[in-house]
């Protein structure tokens, strides 16, 4: 598929002067910009600046405040509520996620769930922003329902991420970011371009049969929890997106299961909400609350080498350890450029054309 | 395969006088027993008593301290660290539950990573500990080696564990416990007894290669994380095993990785072991340190029941909510009693007369 390569600073330009053009202050339109353009410098393509149009729709429908009075309704000396105010996820998740390490700091980890925003782009971007505070962070989402539970037709739960990030010393951090899904929605995006079947135990049909048809979900298919099939332990994919539901959107109001409202601006909303907007969960955890930092970061090490240095499977190089991909990515891109398909960058010319906005290109 | 019956207080009495004989203070055999015999109330027969000879004989071998000094070590107003002593996991784990209650009732949450233990059962026992305070409750713990990350040949994790339990209202508490592993051993054994082959992604054989072999352990093999292969997202149930060891272990001060102690007493124990004994990790939140509990519990009750009402694929009756089958395992095995194999009884026979404790049966 023909791709254009872009600078960080290119995208990161424009992006932002689509964010102002949108109304959002500056602060917001810097740190939706830094949230969004993380996932495309760490190789997850779906949910970088190829959104960017998507999250524009969403103002434009109403469904998205440009200018929202993100503030905290209730809390403890280690937890908080916060209300999106229908915000942006990718300037409330580092809101909230602010209040978590400074909710460590005080009394050794801080919690905040969310209610009441909209996507947050990647969960690596929110949990990694505890790292340099040497904390351990955690960022979880719910999203629009597309997996069906185990022995389930219905789509009931998104693809609900869970990411951890912990810091290492010498190492660089361990970073786990993953869909609780056998593969996340981009992936089956990427085949669906290609033409290509899926591997089996990612979607079924709507009749709730095993398919390898990537073009499953248009036709009432699902996707499939971590495991695929019960006999692969998809009933842990499932309890793992119904944690990720439980603590973003039951404990701070926010609408859950099937009843979270779809990214696309176009899909109706679904009726009944039993909350408002969709939920995050951010955790921060202070390494010295339990033991000295630089003695955890010395263990990091220790362990991370012990995998790096595990024996390999034929055909294999070695063994990664959590965010290694994506790091690779990051220092590819940051020197390199990031590769566009051609249809992102020509939804980015049609946003150009929109807020007229001289395009970058040249 | 044969087996008989018996009541859970014939179980736990006998058990409780095992504990007594080894020299646990009363309410540590009393703690102990609970914990233990939660697992063949549940249905996790694994894990229950037909361990409690296992954990004789590492009391013999001096790896469990019968009378621990169980202690904090370090500690904030959400977190502390927790030293076991060398007690049972049976033990030490709900000490260190209780903890993290009790700072979850100060400031919202607690977070209580626990170093020098042993194994501590079924993570629900302990993580539902929190359920009658109005909490959510968290439990992982490490566990010996047994698992070839991604693209590993060595096995470099335990199949670490994670459950998590939330209240609802009229409906049964949401209760995920999960083994991040495709299959825990407990299911391998189960098929090793009947001579039967495993599902593919289950295990690997000595040499990295997929295994349908219920035996493959014994000859070098691994049991594979959650997902089975990197096509299938086996580098998610990786990762979700590494966040539990770093919770558990790197945060505690206690092994990790393939330096974790086995289980089997008979096993000798790793060179150069970089902690104490093997690590937990309790975790309680107050649900109206986020939002007033009747409401949580109320959405709860309707999250619950939307799943239950989702519709089903062919063949199947219901889709099962997380802790559904463990509870009508319990409801039963209280009325019923709990059936031991022979095997079993035969095990529990040596122990009556090794300490010459007047078995139960007749």
């Amino acid at each position: 598929m023909p791709e254009q390569l872009f600078s960080y600073q290119q995208l990161a330009d424009f992006t932002k002067a689509v964010f102002l053009k949108m109304g959002c202050p500056a602060d917001h339109a810097e740190t939706a910009t830094r949230s969004l353009l993380s996932a495309d410098l760490r190789g997850i393509d779906s949910h970088g600046v190829a959104r960017l149009s998507g999250y524009v729709r969403l103002w434009e429908v109403k469904r998205v405040n440009a200018t929202p009075a993100i503030k905290i309704i209730h809390e403890t000396p280690s937890t908080a509520v916060v209300d999106g105010d229908s915000g942006l996820g990718l300037v409330v998740a580092p809101f909230a996620m602010k209040i978590a390490i400074e909710k460590a700091k005080q009394v050794g980890t801080g919690w905040v769930s969310v209610q009441n925003s909209n996507h947050f782009g990647i969960a690596a971007h929110h949990a990694m922003m505890a790292l340099e505070h040497d904390m351990i962070g955690m960022a979880m989402t719910n999203a629009s329902p597309l997996v069906a539970p185990t022995f389930s037709i219905d789509k009931m739960l998104g693809t609900n991420p869970i990411c951890v990030a912990a810091p290492a010393g010498t190492e660089p951090a361990f970073v786990a970011d993953l869909a609780t899904t056998t593969a996340a929605n981009g992936k089956l995006e990427i085949l669906q371009r290609k033409n290509l079947q899926t591997p089996t135990g990612w979607v079924q049909d709507k009749d709730g049969n095993p398919s390898n048809d990537a073009h499953a979900l248009k036709s009432g298919g699902a996707l499939l929890p971590l495991g695929g099939d019960r006999e692969h332990g998809s009933h842990k994919g499932y309890a793992l997106g119904a944690v990720v539901d439980i603590f973003s959107a039951l404990l701070s109001g926010a609408n859950y299961a099937p009843w979270v409202p779809p990214f696309p601006a176009y899909v109706p909303m679904p009726a009944q909400q039993p909350g408002k907007g969709i939920g995050h969960f951010l955790g921060a955890m202070r390494v010295d609350a339990f033991r000295p930092a630089d003695e955890f970061k010395k263990s990091m090490d220790h362990w991370i080498q012990g995998f790096r240095n595990a024996k390999t499977i034929p055909g294999e190089e070695r063994v990664l350890i959590p965010g290694d991909p994506e790091r690779e990515f990051e220092t590819e891109r940051i020197t390199k450029g990031i590769p566009l398909l051609d249809a992102v960058v020509a939804d980015l010319d049609m946003l150009a054309e929109k807020f007229s906005i001289s395009f970058l290109i040249n």
